[in-house]
């Protein structure tokens, strides 16, 4: 029996780890691929303090050997479902079951990508995902944000602040008044009903191709298509939103006793490196906490 | 006229500076003594993700590289006093006015010496100021807690998973029953009505001599006569609570527009680094969102 299994192993997860096992608790970590998470697809990150500029895997290799210098255990493994016993939880993985008191859910998000050719190879190379992350580095340039959501309609207009000429590409229509007017005020060009269908350049990129064969000069292409989870094992516990983020409380409970979530999974304001690992301190704690109030 | 004044170097000060000026303010820090804060008087910290285990100053110095790498602004003086004009803020220092459109405070917290000879010189080497951060050193060692406030008993309880004895030295008397059967159910012995006169060692702590002259053998002391921090310059802005901790909402947002305030100045459940570094991360970028907002 565990004191407390985390699923996922990206920053929120190994930070949460930290505080369980110096908590003196049984810990486990369940991770279908590779530490780190989404760190793995960041090219730089410049905005964790203390961390001066790191690309997202050198990141993600100092908090995995953070965790291993602490001889936390973690195992590899799909999660496939969860079962609340009341006294324990079970957790079903493709390499077995799991039994402990406490989990921590911290499996993040993954981006959704546009699937064109080109989009790996200019990763950072022209192509970003996150404006509060890499706007600084397009200060007096040009660029095109790509999707058509609030958040993307957002992430332009903070970009508009820094690049020289900011357009946002939608193969939709923009219909929200309110959206077109913070648009218009920042001078940001709306290109409807057009699809990107091409990345061009040579080490870094210089332009997107359009649907209608049209080609845009850009120094930088910021996509913001969403995110997806595979949150199907948790549909028992019912404790996401309708988008598929947790819900939980300021000590990043859920509603179930000794089950918490953290990091980008939750629902939130602000998805950064410091706030998972925070988040990560905060579940860790309080699982510690609340599992040592019962006696457990 | 700056867009963003933080006020405090420490931790969160540092990490709110980074979002601030990445977010395009015009940004400022004033800082009364030294970048780091309280870090300065942390031995080691092996639970901020990424750095395994590094010295309080060291992190310290890594955070005030980090701003330097980003060109912030800083000066070292003493604030007086604030004054709200509305369309701006005034900040009174010993090195003159400063005029700005939003304010971020984190001035941080002092711990409370026991004022004692020999505090300074066993400082990581058998004194500590932090369960968590230091417990997993004293596994099955004898541990003894100064003070009698409810968060010195609930870190005596925390300690006693760790070490094999565990003893709570109190100048008065702990009269609260719930928290005596807590401490009884852990089996720490209450020293009651006496005053820890000498700590006594050689290179590290093994002892702590009692106003009734008898010595008591330890491995570890851990400290909790509280925290003070000089909040008189925020008096007219009221937005302290009665210990003296800012009250602030989830986007470390006070009851004022344009003014935020993070790390361990702020009314918060867990005082940590990472906590500090993730608040300054969100106060840094909901002030330049609100300042966007308003087109300021």
């Amino acid at each position: 029996m565990y004191d407390c299994i985390i699923i996922g192993m990206g920053a929120a997860g190994m930070s949460a780890s930290i505080y369980a096992k110096r908590s003196n608790l049984k810990t486990l970590i369940l991770e279908e691929n590779m530490p780190g998470g989404i760190l793995n697809k960041v090219s730089k990150i410049e905005n964790y303090l203390g961390f001066k500029s790191i690309s997202g895997s050198d990141l993600a290799y100092s908090m995995f050997e953070h965790i291993n210098n602490e001889n936390i255990e973690y195992k590899i493994t799909k999660v496939l479902d969860i079962k609340d016993n009341k006294d324990y939880k079970t957790i079903y993985t493709t390499k077995g079951e799991f039994k402990t008191r406490g989990i921590i859910i911290s499996i993040g998000r993954k981006l959704k990508k546009s699937g064109l050719l080109n989009e790996e190879k200019f990763l950072g190379k022209g192509i970003s995902y996150c404006a509060i992350c890499d706007a600084p580095l397009y200060r007096g340039k040009n660029v095109v944000v790509l999707g058509s959501s609030p958040s993307a309609v957002e992430e332009a207009i903070y970009l508009s602040d820094f690049a020289s000429t900011t357009k946002i590409i939608t193969n939709k229509e923009i219909e929200d008044k309110t959206l077109i007017e913070k648009l218009d005020s920042k001078n940001i060009e709306i290109i409807n009903n057009r699809k990107v269908t091409n990345f061009i350049g040579n080490d870094t990129i210089n332009g997107v191709e359009l649907d209608n064969n049209e080609i845009i000069s850009v120094d930088g292409v910021f996509i913001y298509y969403g995110y997806s989870s595979d949150t199907s094992f948790l549909k028992d516990l019912n404790i996401t939103d309708e988008k598929g983020y947790i819900i939980v409380d300021n000590n990043m409970k859920t509603k179930h006793k000794y089950i918490y979530a953290c990091g980008d999974i939750i629902k939130k304001e602000l998805y950064q490196v410091s706030t998972a690992v925070s988040e990560g301190a905060v579940a860790g704690y309080n699982l510690s906490k609340e599992l040592k109030e019962d006696n457990l």
